[in-house]
């Protein structure tokens, strides 16, 4: 059974996005599908896809046959992504506009929309006797993600939030998703449930791991490397691991220091990064969030560790996700 | 076999709607699903669950096994309306705040979002062999529905809509809908593809007429059996079989004058209706409407005429449709 390496998958997902997203800017009318097309051409890691697909190879080399599945996925990651930048009035994706600043907000909604019922159809495609199952894991998938989202909203007026609290809504928000990934990729592949249910479990620690290096990245990253300037979640007031530990650590000096920076406005934004960052340094936050990721990468391997597969199987997705425990960006 | 009635159809469905919309109330992150709640206990005539329903009842009595089915189409018939109503800043529904209104903009796009999703978990509740199809046909239909809300967008700015164009835009926003009920209806009863698809057919006939009568009231109605103004839609210049046969019929002059009108701000609302209306009745736009609506309920009776079922079976449907033909509000 051939084994593809991620450049090989990138590339399969990249040319059968970009083989839609043309199709789609055929299709009428052009006002609903030209903002689907050119949020898919935004680009992205595509990491979603090439975890489905890399779970499936680890059962069948029949790529092809499971490329809807793939696609249908970063379709519906898109849909979010288009929803929640007009709730995060986020304006800037990708380094380009984003979707509702470039076609308007009622655009952005209905295609937006269209890309929930799209990923549906696309993913429908798929020939297995397993669609059903994927169709159901997907809906519920769907909900969750909702869930988080709103959690992650109720949690913009809110200074006391657990850490648990924190952790419940990037799962629901971001690891489900990836859980979904490589559950559905394996069903796909007609793997036990037994197996389908671990590399779930794994891809909920892998999607908790990278979250918090998101959180981490926007903090403690490279400018020159994020492509974007650091500290947008503090300048913001974005709740992240970092800032939730911060309260945590605390004493009661220093969370009034950060509940003041937290109310004010943008005007002193340089002073606030600066300053938050000195709380931060303080209290370690930086590195009991990196021992946080490597405590969610050692389930991951660990995980991946105790599959009862064959080594030879599994060696691309070790190499994949050893390559997303170094990103910088 | 037993007949349901319409009023029976109708309390099955509002106890339904009702126990699920209480146990949402207690679902968390409660702020996700109040406006879901919110939003079913609006009310409505449950056109779409009926029609589902009935259909279903000319093939198998066993109602409750396809209750999931009714009560999914409500939720997308209502998801779309919290959209909808963000898009056309249309502030009041069914005599109360819209959910967007009451709850935000934010959270009428992501509740909106999550019972896009949940329509989907709750027709896959439905013990059926044929839900797999089902299933395909809501997603083809759901996509259908915003290709028509997309082009009622467009109509916004747009003078010269075409009968045709007009007719295209109302399939897809409203009669789809329809047409899925009572295919998808029959589909669950296990009935024959051709029966399936004369009763789409006969949805389609049905949901036009609706949309045209639906344009009629609100020139033409009762304020008070409407509970609304007349006239907004001309107040709103929103693009209506009235204004496009008013415009395909007008010379120079009036249609002049009626771009005029469509043209005025909020501040003569008064005078512009009495005005365009005056204008409607000099080109006989209420007759044409009415013959239109006529010939798609002729269409819709012979439909139903020409099943190869036996005629005690149609005659709940024929029932409804006959109430819809009268209907004044």
């Amino acid at each position: 059974m051939k084994q593809y390496m991620i450049k090989e998958l990138q590339s399969l997902v990249n040319n059968e996005i970009a083989n839609r997203s043309s199709a789609l800017t055929t299709m009428k009318p052009a006002m609903l599908y030209e903002p689907v097309s050119y949020s898919l051409k935004m680009g992205g890691k595509r990491l979603r896809p090439i975890l489905l697909l890399m779970s499936y190879n680890m059962f069948s080399d029949n790529i092809n046959q499971v490329l809807p599945a793939a696609v249908s996925v970063e379709v519906f990651h898109n849909f979010t992504l288009l929803h929640d930048d007009i709730m995060d009035k986020s304006e800037i994706r990708r380094n380009a506009p984003a979707v509702f600043v470039k076609f308007g907000e009622n655009n952005a909604i209905l295609s937006g929309d269209a890309m929930a019922f799209l990923s549906y159809r696309i993913l429908n495609e798929c020939l297995s006797d397993r669609i059903s199952d994927v169709i159901n894991l997907f809906t519920s998938t769907a909900i969750e993600v909702c869930e988080g989202q709103q959690y992650d909203m109720d949690f913009e007026d809110c200074l006391d939030i657990s850490e648990s609290d924190y952790l419940e809504m990037i799962r629901l928000k971001t690891a489900v998703l990836l859980g979904y990934c490589l559950k559905s990729g394996a069903m796909l592949g007609n793997a036990d449930a037994e197996i389908c249910d671990r590399l779930f479990l794994l891809g909920i620690n892998l999607g908790l791991a990278f979250q918090l290096q998101d959180d981490l990245l926007d903090t403690y990253g490279s400018q020159e490397l994020l492509g974007k300037k650091i500290g947008n979640d503090i300048a913001g007031n974005k709740k992240t691991y970092l800032l939730v530990k911060a309260f945590e650590k605390a004493g009661e000096d220093i969370k009034s220091e950060l509940s003041g920076w937290l109310s004010s406005g943008r005007e002193k934004e340089e002073e606030k990064i600066k300053a938050v960052i000195d709380i931060y340094n303080k209290l370690s936050v930086k590195s009991i969030t990196e021992n946080k990721i490597q405590h969610y990468f050692n389930n991951v391997f660990s995980t991946l560790e105790d599959l009862p597969l064959d080594k030879n199987l599994t060696v691309q997705l070790k190499r994949l996700i050893s390559g997303m425990q170094e990103r910088k960006y």
